[in-house]
């Protein structure tokens, strides 16, 4: 069987090591080449030891890319530096996988609102596939550019589209509050992710302006083709991985956990790494893995839906799910280097 | 100044620890006695090594206490076993000040309902006071009976209080989702306190049936004078202190943040241990001591109003509550015993 | 190839749920049966959610076991009821890998004297094969009975059997500062392992009594073909996974870091879990793989060797170790399904 | 009774927070003023949002202090800008408590060594009065420079030194295997601060160089009146607070536990902030005090006496130890302000 040749653009970052975990164990990859702009020349196990006796390689910058020699390319780069790339190459013929913000949004306004910046390539954010496979299987498959979607959106969309599609709930009242470990924040230090600041500590960021708002209220759009009002707030956990999203929502009709679960069940079947769950998910129970475990309740005594979608921001949340698109873009099973049992404890 | 005679009932558990580390250092009070039932006659100091040094105190048990020679006597039993306690106590004529959840909610159906077991004193239950001092402060000041509030509903109220009280919100729509450290699920060895459960992970629990629900409902309906519907969601955190309750309600008028603030700032002008504060508070912020952080603003892209309240769990939602109930009741200052730094790192 | 059949007696602890994340991923082997006595019957991956939608499997009790369909056997049991298992089965002709400590000791002396139990069958105890494959490894590709070593054991002998084999240092000054991670102390809640016991805390335990001194200093006595006098201290370090040994030997020779790095590679040649690395290791850079990482540096300040081992406690310190075990037992190669990468962070 | 006025220099990292947190509750003293160059004219409480309600100062410059309102200053600097201060205010007639490492060694040569920069007062470093009440209570009474002693000296020496005093042990073997939180690293962002470099992690650091590996040997000499070579190794723990000490010795003669806790209790009777324990120590236990708990113990089976220090790093192996020092220079009772229960859990 073939083996594909891929590069990551920006391996540096916590996203870049763990599509570099992953890539390194993918049966039908082969990692060609890992840049990173500052640290060109140095080799990879020696900056990020966990990969020595595993992984002989040494990060070159991105001009010494040889996109002839490649089938595909990840970018891991940060938001705003990532559209710079993608227009200075629009003449490689590779599909792209973007796991930055830059071509998720609907459009080059949306864009400048929530980023706070002129998008450079204004007429590619809408034609973007955005890469959640388990609603866009078929744009993926043949997109040459993949928005790969951001950790929060991931871990609430999937709780929530079911819902949208059917048109079973209120459109004016869905509550997102969502909890993320620390690895969201990046592997560049600051005062936000220094250990004492985080550690037994928990507070709320970004309340009413974080840009995953934007971006979860768009896709449920396109989803229910209405116009969803999404309330999001994200909280920072003591821990390294993972993000759970419990979202509220009020129902319009009859609804029972059974009928709840029969939906969700019909719209995800088949689908490999979604795990209906009848227990509140703990993150650790999909930790290191590409699983979202979505739990659903309805309250006969408030009236509202609890769902709860539980990922690896990590993984699922950006390089298993970047890796899971690789796998459908190039034909590949979708669940190729991606059965990792989650690790617990 | 005539120091008061204090007993604490259950001194073994995290709340009787908490309390015996305030009471420790009261000006104005002297710990007469410690109980523990299966450890009467035990050194606390060795049991409990943080107060060697300290405290020179024997465990004895509640059988051997002499009401004769005390002023006030702290509650700190499992719910259930207080209620039976108080019951066989009914002729002593000393303040009790209650931790448990037995006397905290409005009627003795309530209590059947949702801690399934039929109280054994119904007439009494109503009729405590609910030892919230920011709202009962009267009632706190010469009752027999303080109902000591449980740890998410100190959370959950304050921020919520003065938007009922106002009549501001539609009743229909309140949401609190709610995090917690490990303390509250008490000293007891369990699987749900495990390290290995905890550490690095995170999760929800008791969604639509913890107890905490109908308390804070109740004390709401009673606040603002209506029939709310609260939906609560707990969370555990990684931590071991500290509660933070993020909660959505929708304005029935035009709000602003100035106009929340101003409502919050009138309704808790002189109460010393609230803090409103400008940034989402952190868990580490109130750590160890007796306040209660609240943050508010409205989003005017979805109409919801945020508030949030941080508290210590073992402090304001439990023992330094249950001190300054203690205070109120006795006449002394608020904040006798109470002024503590927060521990930050 | 064939593939071999497998079963974990004793599935539901720390130490078997990690054999079966690994021996479920293990290319060559099926995991024919998992037993528990007090969970026989019920689905694993319901139990331990992290398997759902990888592993189909319900538990059995050890007593359906049928020996004429497998090809080895793992005892992931409590001390004292392993020895009971391998007394009740010795007409089985397969291959027992025993993670407990009851086949570890040379003699049923040291194991009455240290496990305060007397031994059932003392005629077995010195014949197993102790399974560190890096001393090891022909005689545990022939055994009938595998003593699998103990964590701490493997994180201490490994960062010093050569300077022992090569007679460099004073037998009578050993001294092994050991922190462990709170796996080690087993799924079982018990205060020791409640979360705010260990949660943001750190201490000494098993000063001078803990049993893996006697087996560290019998197995370097054959290794160095003298007494060594060992001083074994561990901690308990607030994290899940993980031990570092921190070793301080003697030299009775001259050494440099150059020569002790130069034994220890001509040592530990072509052993493909044992990575020599030239900064102290942190435990995150082993965590979840079966990789001994060891440092080494001579202080001629003070005339000290200090040597250090980490490892990740629950794969090379148990599991991960049994399985590397079981691939020299069947003849497969060493690294079979213990290709992991690190998880970090 | 008189109330002494304080200010602290540098009142914006973890020193200089802990210690505005004794100081704003100490009895005898008032904070007359806070210092910081990047910050003077912010509000202290609005920086560090722990002290709202509490504390209501404006940070200053130190440029803008006014010696003549002063009693007592404490340099909360970096090491090696410590030094240039007091160089720049040798004509203040004030006692100087410094927490920095420039005045704590013997002389500028072994500064210019550890420190790898030549003292700018190299006549003053042997003078200034070394900072731990219980072996120079003398001296630091009427000292006008008193260098406060390290974090790991403090939590180091303590356990050693009435063994050295006695002449018991061997001075050629003294083995410190140190772990210390994270706050030891100091407040500002670094890629070993990190929350997920530290986070369920565990590593040494320094081995063989830190430089309290020279301060605590010196003190030691100075101590047993001999040459003592002390290997000293740090290791950094996933919490914020606290440092445990685990030490290893040889006794050239019969000693036995109780002889050891005798010498002990003789060499620290009266000192109101030692603590001989009968178990190992937990770091929580002394958590957020001012204490030192020592556990001792011989091996008989190895002949070593290990003997072990927990502290907690910002208080008596930093600020609370500082407030001490200040107690006794200004006359003060030596618990004032320190009298504080360990935050356990």
């Amino acid at each position: 069987m073939k083996t594909f040749q891929t590069a990551i653009v920006g391996a540096t970052g916590f996203t870049g090591i763990e599509l570099t975990r992953i890539l390194s164990q993918h049966p039908r990859v082969e990692l060609a080449a890992l840049t990173s702009e500052s640290k060109a020349g140095q080799d990879y196990a020696s900056l990020f030891p966990q990969f020595r006796g595993l992984l002989n390689q040494t990060l070159i910058s991105y001009e010494d890319l040889n996109p002839s020699t490649l089938d595909i390319v990840f970018l891991a780069l940060p938001h705003r530096v990532s559209m710079s790339w993608v227009k200075a190459h629009l003449d490689w013929d590779i599909p792209i996988i973007d796991l930055s913000g830059d071509f998720r949004l609907d459009d080059a306004e949306s864009y400048k609102e929530w980023y706070d910046k002129t998008h450079v390539l204004p007429d590619r954010v809408g034609e973007a596939a955005y890469g959640l496979p388990e609603l866009h299987e078929e744009a993926i498959a043949k997109a040459d550019l993949i928005a790969n979607p951001g950790c929060f959106p991931t871990a609430s969309i999937l709780p929530l589209a079911p819902l949208m599609e059917a048109g079973w709930v209120d459109p004016n009242m869905c509550i997102i509050d969502a909890k993320t470990g620390v690895t969201g924040a990046g592997a560049k230090s600051k005062p936000v992710n220094h250990f004492s600041s985080v550690h037994d500590n928990f507070k709320a960021y970004g309340v009413k302006t974080h840009r995953h708002s934007i971006e979860i209220q768009q896709q449920l759009n396109r989803v229910g083709k209405t116009e969803f009002s999404i309330q999001f707030t994200p909280h920072l956990l003591p821990i390294d991985r993972g993000i759970l999203s419990t979202c509220y929502t009020r129902p319009t009709q009859s609804v029972t956990d059974e009928k709840l679960y029969d939906l969700y069940r019909d719209f995800y079947q088949n689908q490999p790494f979604i795990r209906l769950v009848d227990q509140p998910p703990s993150l650790k129970q999909v930790r290191s893995s590409n699983f979202c475990d979505i739990y659903l309740t309805f309250d006969e005594r408030t009236g509202h839906v609890i769902s709860m979608g539980a990922i690896d921001n990590l993984v699922k949340g950006a390089a298993g799910q970047a890796v899971h698109n690789m796998n459908l873009r190039l034909g590949l099973s979708p669940t190729d280097g991606l059965q990792i049992v989650p690790l617990q404890p």
